[in-house]
């Protein structure tokens, strides 16, 4: 047995994870449902697959990140690895259940990476996905892939991020049919892909020098390239191009752009095509994409110098707390500035047949992630609230007692009491001191932003009542007191009270300052 | 990088672990939603932990089962372990967070085991955990345990147990007295505990032999322990107790024998007292108990020689398929047999300082095991209903399309339509063909057990109407056909129609047996 040393301890999570705790896991509690109930308005159904996996079924998905792949030790039995992602565990799910041919199916779980982490920007060894993917083999082109993008525009503005965020779409047929027109010899189409992809973060110089000094492309194919990539728009993107002779006269460039006319066509009987913004440089890096890919942006993302949104300004403070900030450097090349996308995804049409060639199923998906979109609205929420108060869990009623000489505590009315609160569906606490002073008691309600009180004292018990307190009430507030209730009907005043409370009726025309702040509802109000 | 072999791939998933999916992932959520409500009642926080902790963090924690932790492979960096319990990691995360000194927290994830699988029992080598733990150094003794064990009920209550549960109680300081007043040698009462602890499985006679002839007590002792540990009660078995001279006049024994009066008055408060089992043979593996410890079990939990209980002939069926049952032969022995407790757990005053040795925090708290609960569940709802019919996503409406000759398929209008109900909160979708037959459209809403069809047609849409039909009405139903609604109206009629038919007041006498079983429906019933 291992030595029980009481100081040699390390006490730490390991690098790259943290916990989550109080009003942080709250909040993310409520972005998953948020997700959740936006997959399920779309016919997911919830899947669930083991941490790890045996080792033989990632190998040869990631490409260059397999390196990044956890590994379990070899403890006699399967050599196991920790899930890279959610997609590939989907892709076996589907190989290996051959009477599933067309699922819709989400999946909320943590993955892993062994990457080096940048914990404020919500990039972490271990992180919460959220996938929503269509497997199909007999659909038409396009309509999946449209009510994905659908999807992705109801969690966002069901996040309440209206008009916040842009989804930017790009084909790879179109990219390789590009490549091609524009002479990239077929073995260096993938790098310059991935050179393209960096124009995000890179400007077009950094690029062209990657792709002709680093990569040995021909200058003169890199310019024409560039005649390409440094276009986005919508439909006035697309229609140009179906102009251009060359392009459309290569097989896959041709191909892509048919899609994404109907892709655009479909979006608009969506009515989002208004959140599209086609862009030509997104490559995106992983291997197993083979048609429309997309990639979500916010405020956040892109390098700060780009944007004088807050929320940028306010994660770029947080990641460079100690350095000095030259407003003329150029930091469009610093990895630490932006959170990159908060989600991304595309059609893969191929990796289910990579495990069983039998299964050849066409699927399409997107992926959230949550710590990122966490980070972003946490910002968020402390610019525009008080976050000091946000509280750790919902508690609606503490229960208390106070009496004078002699005072007994109450605690078995107490337990009573709690016990009638909880078996009415109510939120409910109370001391777990036999004799608790009353400033403890309302300190423990105060400090965790419950609602209301429920006072016993011997008296009003003798007569079958109990004070009823809602916090924070302003001074001169007529029930500032409280108010005295039969014990009988306690649990229906308390039920009208929560229900008046959170309908907003009786809200203050202006909140006191030292009322708690109620996360529930400020969440509510923000997403 | 690995090879990328076509057929070269193991499809399956590692030992021990399972995928889960449709209904049975379903079902499942709906008990997660139960539990944590419950945990929110009483005011607990959530916590999130990583899967995986430092090596060091575990080590002498579990005693013996140390041998069942999964190991990361040390990839270069910090030496991790997968976590083996929910409790370990909140200790950890106490006394990492010195500020936080009394605390109600609760944490559903799942836990890692190389232990032998038994899965159709809902032993698996990965599995969740359910736990609600209360810390706090300053409290009065066993008011907070008693909440825990009032949390256990309204658990099993809302579950739908009602009555099908006893929880069994016993104290470590009883037990620790008692082997001391017994006579048994201060260097084995640990083994002597654990032998103990199989008399819901073994007879006395074979425990006894464990304990004579394997751990060399003497036979007398032996006998002086069976007059303790055969007995069980309640309030009647304590008086019995307190009356033992030679017990009370052991400290040890005296502690938990008061501990144990004070924990029936409060369970009386909470009026639960009559689920509990002063059981004197509990007393539970785990090391790290110092005070109350508790199991609960249900009809499929004893070995089934013990109950004639459906739940534990069905769960017996399964796990001995292909084997002859000696209705004569004993089988109390038979470790196949039974899925052990369903949720357990206990007071442990050490844990946290093993730390941190400032950080004496005393904690009491329970873990329910949500595969057994789900097995037992999944059982007794087999029994109950049609299984087969069980859905696998919650979807309401259906958007179909017809059409005679020169039909197009009005796919834009289906999106259209999906459109505004998604738009409205409404769970709906559609085929993704250009021109899907009518039949194949039907039969999509049937197989997923969709309750409600929108029916396009091109002379209806023209004026202004399609179809709403309610799946599954038998023939005769005036509505059998379907009405035809305004499109500006479809959500409202559609919303109304999904609360009545929630209300359950348009349920027909007897439900036609080829109708689609509503689980979501089935749960609330049942659960």
């Amino acid at each position: 047995m291992a030595p029980k040393g009481k100081n040699s301890f390390t006490l730490k999570t390991p690098k790259g994870t943290k916990d989550w705790s109080g009003p942080d896991a709250l909040l993310r509690d409520n972005i998953f449902s948020t997700i959740t109930n936006v997959f399920k308005r779309h016919g997911g159904m919830a899947l669930d697959t083991p941490v790890f996996e045996l080792r033989e079924i990632l190998a040869g998905k990631y490409g260059e990140d397999s390196k990044l792949i956890y590994d379990l030790q070899d403890q006699g039995g399967e050599i196991c690895s920790l899930r890279y992602d959610l997609t590939v565990p989907f892709a076996r799910w589907l190989a290996m259940n051959p009477d599933v041919r067309n699922i819709k199916r989400y999946h909320l779980a943590k993955v892993y990476r062994r990457d080096q982490p940048a914990m404020t920007k919500g990039r972490m060894r271990e992180f919460y996905q959220c996938d929503f993917d269509i497997a199909g083999a007999k659909f038409d082109p396009m309509v999946a892939d449209s009510e994905v993008l659908k999807i992705v525009t109801e969690v966002f503005e069901d996040l309440g991020w209206k008009g916040k965020y842009t989804i930017k779409v790009n084909h790879r047929k179109i990219l390789d049919g590009l490549f091609e027109v524009c002479g990239v010899p077929q073995d260096k189409i993938r790098t310059i892909s991935s050179a393209v992809d960096k124009l995000d973060k890179l400007t077009w110089e950094d690029v062209r020098k990657e792709m002709v000094d680093e990569k040995g492309l021909d200058g003169a194919v890199a310019d024409s390239i560039q005649t390409y990539v440094v276009r986005k728009g919508g439909r006035d993107l697309l229609e140009s191009l179906l102009t251009d002779e060359k392009l459309t006269a290569n097989a896959s460039a041709k191909a892509g752009l048919d899609d994404m006319a109907l892709l655009l066509e479909y979006l608009e009987d969506f009515g989002v095509v208004d959140k599209i913004s086609f862009d030509m440089s997104l490559a995106r890096g992983l291997d197993y994409y083979t048609g429309l890919i997309y990639e979500v942006i916010t405020e956040g993302s892109a390098p700060a110098t780009a944007t004088s949104a807050p929320e940028a300004q306010a994660l770029q403070r947080s990641s460079k707390k100690d350095k000095k900030v030259d407003p003329d450097e150029d930091r469009s090349n610093d990895p630490s500035v932006g959170v990159g996308s908060v989600a991304a995804g595309g059609r893969y049409d191929d990796l289910v047949g990579m495990f069983s060639p039998k299964a050849q199923i066409p699927c399409v998906g997107v992926s959230f992630g949550v710590d990122r979109i966490f980070s972003i609205t946490k910002a968020r929420m402390q610019r525009e609230s008080n976050a000091n108060a946000l509280r750790s869990s919902e508690v609606d009623v503490y229960v208390m007692a106070f009496g004078g000489k002699g005072f007994t505590g109450l605690l078995k009315e107490r337990m009573q009491i709690c016990r009638s609160l909880w078996e009415a569906g109510i939120k409910a606490e109370f001391s777990y001191k036999v004799k608790p002073k009353l400033p403890a008691q309302f300190k423990a309600a105060e400090t965790n932003g419950i609602p209301f009180a429920v006072i016993l004292g011997e008296d009003e018990l003798a007569a079958g009542q109990v004070r009823v307190k809602e916090m924070g009430l302003p001074d001169g507030h007529p029930e500032k007191e409280g108010v005295l209730v039969d014990v009988d009907s306690l649990t229906t005043e308390i039920k009208q009270r929560l229900e008046k409370k959170a309908s907003g009726a009786d809200a203050p025309a202006e909140a006191p300052v030292d009322e708690p702040a109620d996360l529930a509802q400020k969440v509510k109000d923000l997403l």
